[in-house]
């Protein structure tokens, strides 16, 4: 695939590291990272649902943003989530992810109430986009309706590209309806879709897709990168299978707890499985069943690795 | 009903009138709750779901119960809605609140997340109370499962009322279902149940509840209040009867554009019906169709009012 002047392949919705206190452990988020990136993340969604955003606060997260980039993570493949309930939040934190030089933002529908219409979420975008004013600004919408209660339909997307061309400028696709990534697909030639899941990257790369953007990346993205790379050879179905049989092991649990579990095996490092309340750390039971099925799939889930 | 110490019957969960620009206009919140207290509101449960408190920033919500405070509002009839996504936002919201001597709190529970297990829900408001710290904090569980996809089923609450007896003192219960209301009723005497609607008002008043916390309060509450003083008289089922229709009649509409478009009518101030995105305004063909639904309920649409 050609790779342009945007991150496009696997890009990593980065979890976010707590201390003890719950506290953003911002030292060990900048080497998450930073690790990432050396194992072959094309680019960092950071802030968003694995990142566990939404439990934290505006403050919280333009800080650990700034800390990112002092920590040499080049703004150029940052996506950081910006999209809150409340407007004064998405604009706050989207004009500061742009004069970050962050190439783009993924933004998140205003998700408390539910039931709203088009018309809402198209004024809700455009009213961030009218007060964030700055022209370099790249918007990709997030539509996760199981989570948000409100999605991104191709009607709306088609009237956010006629008035906003170049600014909207592509989608994370986590509605999990393989149907609904084809038909965007083929509605809107030119438009980033990234399936929210290394399930569909194959499927995608093949209908002109981006990419993906997955939680699962977190503890393997070396082998979705490889699969990138390897698209259009003879390999790459039988590579697509190991990353969907890995995926599916994986979220028949839930997806933050277990990707924190399994960095915290990987890494030796406990701290790493802390999580904030509303979600609730693997319970040991469960966290043996993940391991043994990952075992069974030859995941390298032993493998000493370099970073702490 | 023996209205003790705290503000029980109807309280009212505040618009928030928006300026053109779309900040909040804090003047005409101010003498929006005077008028309502004037009104007969036993007290004000500001930055709810009606007030489209999800759709503010924390900094404007305290900012507008600070200015609610100098304008005159007594603490002691506040329930401010502090339940943000993110745990350090609702300590904020919390602590501010209690440190401004409101007599409670209404607590929505994190609601990105879906599927979080009540040890997760438990785990949020416990760590809240912890950190806010203050004795005379007293909570308001704010169970709307439709809007927050995630609630306080009973033996959730009967753990936080084990753990922390006096702080968690009620619960609103926006279900929209009589029998869970019921069975709260039941499971705990003396915790303070409000439902969500005025239509179930006096059945639990019958069975010992605490009132009613109710959107369309912002735009009838003397009538809610009359049957608050009137439930134990004969008159009382008649009473409930004419609030059940007038509250059908505005339900059948987005319930915060209905009770805005009502507000601008009465108000003569088309600036009341301002909303924020998502929420979008009523159209002119629906605003006529509630308005004659209330006329042929004898709603007192166009009696003049005092306020502005």
């Amino acid at each position: 695939m050609s790779l342009d002047r945007y991150p496009r392949g696997v890009l990593v919705p980065a979890l976010t590291p707590f201390h003890a206190d719950l506290s953003v452990d911002e030292d060990r988020l900048v080497a998450h990272c930073r690790w990432l990136l050396d194992e072959g993340a094309n680019g960092l969604a950071v802030f968003g649902t694995t990142s566990e955003a939404n439990s934290l606060s505006t403050g919280e997260r333009m800080a650990a943003l700034e800390r990112l980039i002092e920590g040499g993570i080049p703004p150029g493949v940052l996506m950081p989530g910006t999209g809150c309930c409340a407007l004064p939040d998405t604009v706050a934190l989207t004009r500061h992810a742009a004069a970050h030089d962050c190439f783009g933002v993924l933004m998140l529908p205003p998700f408390y109430y539910k039931g709203v219409s088009d018309d809402g979420i198209f004024a809700t975008i455009a009213e961030v986009i009218e007060r964030v004013g700055n022209r370099r600004l790249r918007i990709y919408l997030y539509h996760i309706p199981a989570l948000a209660g409100a999605g991104f339909s191709l009607p709306l997307i088609e009237r956010l590209l006629t008035e906003y061309p170049g600014v909207v400028a592509g989608l994370k696709d986590s509605s999990g309806d393989w149907k609904n990534t084809q038909a965007l697909l083929a509605a809107f030639p030119g438009f980033e879709v990234f399936p929210g899941s290394e399930t569909y990257l194959l499927d995608g790369l093949r209908l002109g897709g981006a990419g993906c953007i997955s939680a699962t990346a977190n503890v393997h993205v070396g082998a979705i990168r490889a699969l990138v790379e390897a698209w259009e050879t003879p390999a790459a179905d039988a590579m697509q299978q190991q990353l969907t049989a890995v995926r599916a092991a994986i979220e028949k649990f839930p997806l933050v707890a277990a990707n924190k579990a399994i960095l915290a095996e990987l890494r030796d490092a406990s701290g790493w499985a802390v999580v904030r309340p509303p979600l609730r750390p693997l319970a040991a039971e469960a966290r043996e069943r993940l391991f043994a099925a990952l075992d069974a799939l030859r995941f390298p889930l032993h493998t000493p690795h370099s970073m702490a």
